[in-house]
């Protein structure tokens, strides 16, 4: 854990840059629906969630890869920008009516090149990972 | 063009498999803003924006590649799934406080597996890509 060692100039790979928990609660995926028009009701009604066969209401999946990229982006702050993201979906994130879905994220150097880096995530929900090969390559100002 | 040619299981390279035109208005940026927690004000003051030299508030990142995989979720309905995605942010969208941003996306088969696919997005705002290398592997059931 390098949690002080923000300064991107000195980063090495395997430090830990950002390490955040947030909590998805329904609240969350309504304002995301209203956001990206996705209004696909397994992500809001129990009953469709439900008679579809799911273990309950899901958070849309690009909701959960985008909170999980802020720690990375806070850390950046004006120091630089994402320039690539990609993820895996591998299992969904179930959020309940009333304590919402706590989903945990360790932001760590994969690679540090000319300027830039990668930076992995792991990302995890009930100490399973929900977003697998979450990588995110970094430009410096 | 084929896009009335959905079946997943006579997909070919090169086919379009959906196509659409959204706009983002500074409504859908303040949502985004509460759904993820993100609250930067450069997606939603004009005034930070131009302090900061951005010619205009921008949609955030995550809000445009959340939206810009729509056209592919919902042309897999309950056919199969996203499983993996990833993007290169190559151009901001600027989103005008009157007109919002019209953004294109066109879903073409890069690439096709043994029940999966590789939809490839063209993703573009004033004939400009805004998302470069935009992929989506797909998982038919």
């Amino acid at each position: 854990m390098n949690l002080d060692k923000l300064d991107h100039r000195s980063i090495a790979v395997g430090d830990v840059v950002a390490e955040r928990t947030f909590s998805l609660t329904r609240d969350s995926l309504v304002r995301y629906a209203g956001a990206s028009g996705d209004f696909n009701p397994i992500h809001y009604r129990d009953d469709v969630a439900t008679s579809v066969g799911l273990p309950g209401v899901l958070a849309h999946g690009m909701l959960t890869m985008g909170v999980a990229v802020q720690p990375v982006v806070d850390w950046l702050g004006t120091n630089g920008w994402v320039a690539d993201y990609g993820v895996r979906f591998t299992r969904p994130v179930v959020v309940d009516p009333l304590e919402g879905a706590s989903v945990t994220v360790v932001a760590k150097v994969g690679v540090v090149g000319e300027g830039t880096a990668r930076i992995d995530l792991t990302v995890t929900y009930n100490n399973e990972t929900v977003l697998g090969k979450a990588q995110v390559q970094v430009t410096f100002r």
